[in-house]
C-alpha cells in the first residue's frame, strides 16, 4: 500500500529477515562444526511465540532444532542472532541504494554538463536573486548525492557481525575470538572486536548515512516540485502512460515520483532519530526495551531509503528539462536578476562561478 | 516479527486498509443512489499502479468499476477515500485501545486499593526519598491511564469523514453539505463542515492522545522493570509458562512484557512527531509529499498503542506485587526514609496524604 | 540572535524564570502563614550551585532564606516549585498566543469575507486541479487557527499547581489537601487532586496544542510562500520599510514573516516530541533525567509559538491579496481547471461549496 | 538556570556568535584587500532589524560600516557569514568536546584496566545473566567514547567555509575560488570547493556526531544511575560537598553528574533530526525557513555536548566504585549466574572473553 514498497519486494520483509536470521545459525554452524543444509526451508513462527520470546530467534531456534540433529545456536544469544541478521538486510539495502545514487548521479552528471550554460533565474527566499545555471542545480545535487554514496561506502565496508553470548563475555564459546572472527568470515561481515549489543554505533551510521542520501534526494525532488509548478514549468518529470493521472481530472499529470521521494525525505530524520535514542538507552549487558524499538525504526528507514533511490533514479533519467523557459523567464527578470551588479539585460553574463563549480562536480564524479 | 502484533491482527494490515476503502466506497456510492453488495470481496492491487497513481484509491476503483456497473467514486478525491478508512482503522484501533485500558485501569484500581498501605520506599533521582505505599505508585499510573481514556473518548466522538472532492470544492457533487452529511452518517462519522485535506489536526488529535497514551503505559512499564530488578525484587511479572525465558540460560524469567510497553513508548513520541510535521506541511490543495508520509506513521503509531495496550492489561493483570519485600526494605532504610521528618523507625508513620490520593483516583475512575 | 525573539521579551527568559519561582515561594510562603514582600528583588543564582543542585531551587531557596526571616519553602520538593513556575511561564505565554490568535483570525475572517468571490486556480500535488476561491483558502486557514484557539482555552482552564513534596505524599504539610488548594488559589492555578512529579500530561498538553498551533500557522505560510513566488504573484507580504532587504541586492523584498513563520512550524513536532519523551521516561517518584530534559524543550517551544503568533498576526493583518492576479490565472487555465466538468471558460462557475464552507467558518468564528 | 550550561560559558551565546561573525568579515575584509582592527568591539544589534533583515548579519554589516571606512562584506551574502560563524562556534565547540572525551576515556581506560577482575553479575533484560566485570562495562563505555573521539576528529578536519554570494555562484567576486580558497585560510577552514547554501551535510555531520557522542555518554550515566541505586549500591558518584543534596532531606546524595548526562543523551537525537529535517528542507539557492530552523538546534545541540562531555569527564574521573559489593552479589546470585554452564559456585571462573575485550579496547587507547 505504500507507493513505490515493491521496489523493495523481497529484501526486508518478514521473509527476508527471518531468511537472514538462518543465514546468520547456518554460518554459526558451522563454525560450531556442524554442516547445515537448509535449501529454501522458511519455517513459519508462532507470533504468540514470538512475543513469549520477546524476539523471533528462540521459536526460530526450536524450528531449527525440531529439523536438524547438529548443534546449532550453541553460544549465540538471541541479540547476536537478530543484530546479524539485521546487518545483512542492511547490507543488501544499502547496496541496492548505492546502485541506485549511482544511477542518479550519472544522470545528474549528465544534466550538470549538458545545461552548463542554460541560465535560469536563482532563487532565494522564494525571490528572484542573480542569475545561476540549471547545470550548477544539477551539480549542487550531484554533490549531496556523491557524498552519499562516499558515506554508504564507508558504511558498507565496516558491517560487523554481532557475537557475544548471553552477557558480552562469549561465555560458552570455546575459543571466542577465533570462533567470532570465523563466524564473520562467513558472512562476508567484519569482527569488530567486542560485542556491540549495548553500543549502537554500527547501527546508528547506517541510519545516518541513509537520512542523509534522503536529505539529498529530498531537496532534489523538493526544488523540482518547485520548477514543475505549472507558473513556472521549467522542467517536467517524464511521461509515463498511466503515471500520475487523477481519478477526477483526464488533464492532470501529477509529478508522483518527485512527491514521493520528498515524502520520503519528511520521513527519514524521525527514523534516523529513533536509533539514536535507542543507542541512548542501550542500557545493561543488553537493554530492556531500547534494542526492540530499534527494528521497526530500522527496517522502515532501510525501506524508505531503498524506495526513494530507486524512485529517484527513474526520476532524474527521466526529467525533462525545459531550457527555453528558463531562459525566457530569466531575460523578462533581467532587471531583478541583474540588479546586483547594477544592471543589463543578459543574465547570462553574470554567472560568476557557476561553470567552474559545474567543473568540479563533474571532475570528482569522473574521478570515482 | 515485531513481538505482539498478533494482537492487532486484521485491524491495520494491508487488507484491513483495502476494506475500509470498500466500506467508504460502498457508503459514497448509497450517496449516488448506487447500491453496492460486495461480500466479502477485497481485490488485489499492482503496486506498480499503486504507485503509478501515487496512492491505492486509483487502482481500486478501477477494481471496483470492473466489478460493478452502479456509479462509484463519481465527485470523491483519492484523499477522501484514503484519509476516511484511516478514520476507520483509527476508531477500530481506538476502540480496541480503550478497552484495554479500561482492563488496566481496573486492575490499576484494584492494586491501588489493596495495596493503599503497603509500605514501599520513595524513590527520586534513583535515591531513597520519603516512603510511600505501593497503593498510591498504582494511583498515579491509574491517573495517567484514566486521562488516556478520557481523551481517547473525546477523540472518539468527532472522528470526520474526508469528504472535499478535487480540491476541496466537492465541485462535482450535486448538493455537496447533504451529501457530505449523508456520507458521514452511513459511516457513523461526523461531517466538519469543511474538508481537511489540508488541515490535519483531525490526524494529530488522535496521533496525539495515543503519544499520551503510551507516555502513560511507559511510565509504569519502566516503573516495573527497575522494582522487578533482582535487587529490588518488589514485584514480578505474572509467570506464564514459556514467557520470558532465554535462549541460554534455564532460570531466567525476562519481563517480557514491561519490556515490550517500554518500548513502545519509545518510539510513539517520534511518530506522532511525524504526523504534525505532515499537518504543519499539507499545503496548496492537498499536499505534495506531506499526506503521504502520513500513512506509516499513522499506521505504525496505531498498531503501537494497540498492541501496547493490550499488552499492559496482560500485564498488569498478572502483576504479583511483593509487598513484604517492600515492606523488609522500607524498614531497613528507615533511617534515611525519615530523614526529613528528623528520625523514627516506622515508614508506614510518615505517609503524608498517600492514601488520600489514593481515595481521590479510585473516586474518579468509580465515576466513570 | 532568533530574530523576532524580541517578540517574547521578558515572557521566557532566565530572569522571568526566577521571578516566577519566586511567586511560587511566595504562594507558598502564605500558606505557611508566612508573609514576604519581595518587591522587585531578583536573586542572581551562582550557576555551579545550580548544578550542583541540579535545578535552580535550592540556591534560590538559599537567597530566599539569607533575606527573609519567615519560614519559606518548607514542605516543598524543588520540582513542586520549578515545576509550578514553568506553568506560571506557559500560562503567560498560551495567554499571548491566544490574543495574537485572535488577531490572525479576525484577519482571516475579513480576508475569507471579502474575497468569498476572488476566483483562483486551485492546487493540488503542485498542480492545477479544479477552481477555488482565496476566501476559501483564508477560511480553511481560519479553521485551522479557531482550533487552535478552542484547545488553548481548555488548557489554560486547567493548568494546574505542582504540590507534592519529597515524593508525592505531601509528608511534611499539615493539611495536604488544604495547603494544596490554597497554594493553587494564590496563583489562579487549579490543584489537581494529586501531584503530577511522574505524570506530565500537564506539559505535554500544553506542548500539544501549541504545536498544533504553529501546525496552522506553518500552513498557512507555507501557502503564502508559494503564492508570493514571483512566477505565481497572487499574493504580496505587506510592505515595511527596511524589512526583507537583501544585503546584496537592492529590489529585494523578501517575505520574512512567512519565512519565519514556516520556520518555527519546522521546529515545533521536534520539540513536542521531546515533551512526550520526557513524560514516557519520568520514572520513581521524581525522574533520573527525562525532568531535567524537559524544560530547554518546554521554553523554546513556548518561545517558538509566541514570536511565530505574533509574527503571524503582523502578516496577516498586513497581507496583500492580488485578487486580479489570481483572475486572470485562474482565466488562463480554465481549459486544466474545468476539464473535471468537461469543459467551460469561466472558473467562477464551477466553486461548489466554496461559499458554503466560507460562510461556514465565519459562522463560527462570530460564534466565538 | 541549565544546570550546567557554564561549563559552555562564553562558547556559543550571543555575544560569542557576534564575534565569530566579526571574525569572518574580518577575514572576508582581507580577501577584499581591507585590514581591520576592531580590537574588541562588539555591536549590539537591534532585535528589530534583526528580524527585519531575518538574519542578525545585515545589521552587523550596518553596524561595522559605520565604524570602519574600508570596503567590508562585498560579495558575500548573508548566509555566508552566519554559515561559517557557526562552523567557528562548532569548530570551538567539538574542539572542547574532544578534549573533555580524551578525559573520559583515560579515565575509563583506568577503570578498565583496574577492575579487569572485578566480578560482577551481568544483567540483561534487567534481569540477572552470566557474570562479566566491571572493567568489561569500562571497556565498552570506553569503545563508545573512542568512535566518537575519532569521528569528532574527522568532522573537525574537514570543517568548511561558507562562501557563494548571492545566490551560489559568488557572482559579484572577481576571482571566486582564489578569494574562497583564501578566505577559508585566513580562518583555518577548508574551502569545499563549492557553496553549500542548500546542501546542509556539514552541518548534518557535525550534529550526527556529537549526537553519537551522547549516544556514548547516555548509556554509561544510565547505566551508572542503575548500578548506584541504594538497593545495587554498586558505584557511588565522587563525593563533592555541596553537591546532589536535596532541599528537604539532609542524607540525600544525588547522583547529579549522571542525572544531567543522561538528560542530554535524551535530547541529543531530536535535535540531530530537527539539522536533518532542515538539511531535507533546503530548496531553491537559499531556503525559506529551513536554515532558520538550523540555528537553534545547532546552538541547542553544541551545547547539550559541551556540558555533557564535561560533566562526564568529571563523573567518570571522580566515579566510586565498589567492588567488594560487586563480588559479594555476583557470588550471592551465582546460581543464577552460571546456570548457562550448568552451576558452580564462582562467578570469577566464567568470564568468557571479557579480559581479551578489555586488552583489545587498552590497545585502541594507548594506540591513540
Amino acid at each position: 500500500m505504500r507507493p513505490g514498497s515493491h521496489r523493495a519486494t523481497g529484501l526486508l520483509d518478514d521473509a527476508a529477515l527471518v531468511r537472514a536470521m538462518l543465514r546468520v545459525e547456518v554460518a554459526w554452524a558451522r563454525v560450531l562444526g556442524s554442516s547445515l543444509e537448509l535449501g529454501d526451508w522458511v519455517p513459519s513462527l508462532d507470533p504468540v511465540e514470538v512475543e513469549a520470546a520477546g524476539n523471533p530467534v528462540l521459536p526460530l531456534v526450536s524450528a531449527l532444532r525440531s529439523r536438524v540433529s547438529v548443534s546449532v545456536h550453541t553460544g549465540l544469544t538471541s541479540q547476536d542472532v537478530l543484530d546479524t541478521a539485521f546487518v545483512l538486510l542492511a547490507r543488501d539495502a544499502v547496496e541496492r541504494v548505492s546502485a541506485d545514487l549511482g544511477r542518479v548521479a550519472a544522470a545528474l552528471a549528465g544534466l550538470a554538463d549538458e545545461h552548463r550554460s542554460s541560465v535560469m533565474a536563482g532563487r532565494t527566499l522564494t525571490q528572484h536573486a542573480v542569475p545561476i545555471t540549471f547545470g550548477l542545480k544539477a551539480a549542487r545535487w550531484l554533490t549531496g548525492v556523491l557524498d552519499a554514496v562516499d558515506e554508504l561506502e564507508v558504511v558498507a565496508r565496516d558491517l560487523p557481525v554481532q557475537c557475544g553470548g548471553a552477557a558480552g563475555t562469549l561465555s560458552r564459546v570455546s575459543d571466542p575470538v577465533a570462533s567470532a572472527t570465523a563466524f564473520a568470515e562467513h558472512l562476508g561481515l567484519v569482527w569488530p572486536g567486542m560485542p556491540w549489543h549495548t553500543y549502537r554505533a554500527p547501527i546508528t551510521r547506517v541510519g545516518d548515512s541513509l537520512v542523509r542520501t534522503c536529505d539529498a534526494l529530498g531537496v532534489m525532488a523538493a526544488d523540482l516540485l518547485t520548477l514543475g509548478r505549472p507558473e513556472i514549468g521549467e522542467i517536467s518529470e517524464g511521461f509515463v502512460a498511466g503515471r500520475g493521472g487523477s481519478s477526477t481530472m483526464p488533464h492532470k499529470r501529477n509529478p508522483v515520483l518527485s512527491v514521493l521521494v520528498n515524502s520520503a525525505a519528511l520521513q527519514a530524520p524521525g527514523l534516523g532519530a529513533q536509533l539514536h535514542l535507542c543507542a541512548a538507552r542501550a542500557v545493561d549487558e543488553r537493554p530492556d526495551g531500547a534494542w526492540h524499538a530499534e527494528w521497526p525504526a530500522l527496517r522502515a528507514l532501510l525501506e524508505v531509503a531503498v524506495v526513494a533511490a530507486s524512485q529517484a533514479a527513474e526520476l532524474v533519467e527521466g526529467l525533462e528539462v525545459h531550457a527555453d523557459v528558463m531562459a525566457r523567464r530569466a531575460r523578462e527578470a533581467a532587471a531583478d536578476l541583474l540588479a546586483e551588479r547594477g544592471g543589463g539585460d543578459d543574465p547570462g553574463s553574470y554567472l560568476g562561478a557557476a561553470e567552474v563549480f559545474v567543473d568540479g562536480a563533474l571532475k570528482r564524479w569522473r574521478g570515482r
